[in-house]
């Protein structure tokens, strides 16, 4: 396989208060590209440390990108440090300039004499032009390597990296093919995981690797196939997931880009149903994961927080016998939030949850963490205990997915029982 | 200034899906020592290639900080090398020994033959203990540099840090003293904030330096100063932060780990103040924000999330001629939404918001990023109309940022008019 190396420059990503997200962008983007990136080195803005990684990049890879130290001011020395390298005068280059006028036109601003010198390049690079920003990329080629530098902006750097730089590399290297198949889940932890996918994980050829990837609540497991026919691997890794299907479909919500709100927005509108959602202790975490996927006004009707128990009475018209019996956190309390949120709501699904978020608020009876969770669809009617830990945003984000999950698998079996809700 | 590298080991980082988190935080916890960060490097899973790297290192560094490959499994190389790098033959820790014992013990767990291993290291190397997993860390001296490993679980790397190793660093090296400010603003972006702050950010003494630290809808401003004596230092950084409160008052919302929604949280508490919020385009994000604060609850009464007009009139009682003549995105009604959600709660302040999030959904008249909000003492009352921009997520975490801040101002000015609300 081909090597790359990425190097990211400038004194403030080693003070830890900005994080390096170019390596990593520039890394996945590579490795999908079926690249392999064998380091990533972030360099001071001091000229003889940024050489020295030249250098120490170009003994050990073939492709090595550049970000950072591209902008207008004195730190900024990749360029006259690129043109030292490569033995190569500075030019202006009138593409560049051209670009760099029409950005700055597009903003209703004049050219000054800052912006000119943004133009002035290496001779010996080819320009990588940059939509977004004044700053060109450099493409330079020495014994079948390239360097290639773009600016630290993020969204100039991918906006190139897409546009230019990756096509590109594609046509310059002869590149394994690569397919990658990242699968979602939600309800078991990572461990639990592990084990009940063991025989599965043995059974997989040795030129597919499996990654597992845990996030709070979640685990997504990466699949990746290299080899040389792109639809073969394709075929390959769609077969394994089917495999893999056979024996944890219940915990697999969806594919690569997928959110399990996402998910479940699209289902509510594939079964043309609505919902609406009373939470306590998510604190409208919930409506807002729900909310932020656009077009989501369609099935989300809206949501009560009743962060106090008067309001569970006044606002939700949850019994204050229910309420004083059981307690604000209990079943039968959250049983009625869900089937009232409903009825105020008018819509085919109610939400609803109630429960102690922490640090404070436990008791030995309920302790920290203790959330119950309802759905309720007007005829059937599901509830659930969580027993989380003590930390608040955890258990929120924690409730949230439990809920949405829920949610996700009373409507899976609707589906599949064709309408049938008893379940 | 004494020089450090940090070096992360592992393929999974240089695939680009797990962000290096542990690089960041080590690189900020040795900034704050008053230790200059020379260099970060990521290194492959490959013997060649992670002991070169602690050559160069050696070279550069005098401080050199290794997480990953301490695990049980082959790929695991970081132990193996640094005994064949230091020369040093391994032994049991008997100390580590037990800590791994104990650790199991208190889970319940045998020790198994993995488990045991773990606690063989090299001779040569001081134990760190790791109060949070089963691989011990390791502290090496030579030629008066420091090689310290540590595993690449960050939760445990971090602990380490903050009870062996920064304490120890401390002590081995003559460190200067540093002294680090962040002031918090929200209000002005940050091209107007440099314009406003440019006379004050003249006058500081050469031996401070300051740093722009942009977010979404906020500007940091980091101040840090370095010397010999501590208290000095905070003397002179805490007298700048006068000066700039001088110029810039309105816009400082808080200093350091300070939040928007906290800081506004305790002037609630404070002033014995009680708020609710209607909440539409906005979906839950700002009771999300309001809640996630430890004992939110004191002041915050609830909201209700109204994301259909229907809804607005049959649970807010906003008056359906107002919808029907001004639309539901208009001064009229959020400032009804804003007075009901107050009386529905019973609380002080009513707050409310509704716009347009998008992506679609815009007019002419009111395109995407049109959004109204709100807020009411029942007295007197606020609105503003911000015009933000196509991005969905952005626009409601720029909503959340207005509100809150009108909310702070509105506080704020309470306060020193000392009950006095007309504004």
């Amino acid at each position: 396989m081909i090597h790359a190396e990425v190097i990211a420059i400038g004194d403030e990503l080693l003070y830890g208060h900005t994080p390096n997200t170019n390596s990593q962008w520039m890394s996945a983007a590579l490795t999908n590209l079926g690249v392999k990136v064998i380091q990533a080195t972030t360099v001071r803005d001091e000229e003889a440390a940024i050489l020295k990684a030249f250098e120490d990049a170009e003994q050990r890879a073939t492709i090595i990108l550049i970000t950072g130290g591209l902008g207008p001011t004195k730190d900024d020395l990749t360029k006259p440090l690129l043109a030292h390298y490569f033995n190569s005068p500075m030019v202006l280059h009138a593409q560049a300039l051209a670009d760099i006028k029409g950005l700055l036109k597009s903003k209703g601003k004049a050219l000054t004499p800052t912006n000119k010198a943004q133009a002035i390049l290496p001779e010996k690079c080819t320009i990588i032009r940059n939509e977004l920003g004044t700053a060109p990329g450099m493409w330079f080629e020495k014994n079948e390597k390239v360097f290639i530098a773009m600016p630290g902006v993020p969204h100039e750097m991918q906006k190139m990296m897409l546009a230019t730089v990756l096509p590109k590399l594609k046509n310059t290297f002869e590149l394994p093919s690569i397919y990658h198949k990242i699968i979602k889940t939600v309800g078991m932890g990572e461990s639990g995981l592990v084990d009940k996918l063991q025989p599965w994980e043995e059974q997989l050829p040795p030129t597919m690797q499996l990654a597992y990837l845990p996030g709070i609540g979640e685990v997504s497991l990466r699949l990746t196939a290299i080899g040389s026919q792109l639809e073969k691997l394709q075929e390959e890794v769609e077969a394994q997931v089917q495999q893999l299907t056979l024996v944890a479909q219940q915990y697999i919500y969806g594919y690569d880009e997928d959110t399990l709100e996402g998910v479940v927005g699209s289902l509510l509108k594939a079964q043309k149903k609505t919902i609406a959602i009373a939470e306590s202790c998510s604190g409208g975490y919930i409506s807002h994961r729900i909310t932020r996927i656009p077009g989501s006004s369609i099935y989300y009707q809206g949501g009560i927080i009743p962060y106090q128990n008067e309001m569970k009475i006044n606002l939700l018209a949850v019994s204050t016998e229910a309420l004083h019996t059981n307690g604000a956190v209990s079943e039968e309390v959250v049983i009625e939030m869900a089937q009232k949120v409903r009825k105020k709501f008018k819509t085919d699904i109610g939400l609803a949850n109630s429960g102690i978020a922490g640090p404070s608020g436990g008791s030995y009876k309920k302790p920290v963490g203790t959330v119950w969770i309802a759905l309720t669809d007007g005829k059937v009617t599901y509830t659930k205990k969580l027993q989380l830990g003590n930390d608040r945003l955890t258990n929120i984000q924690l409730t949230a997915i439990a809920l949405l999950n829920l949610l996700r698998q009373t409507l899976l079996t609707h589906t599949t029982q064709q309408g049938c809700s008893s379940v």
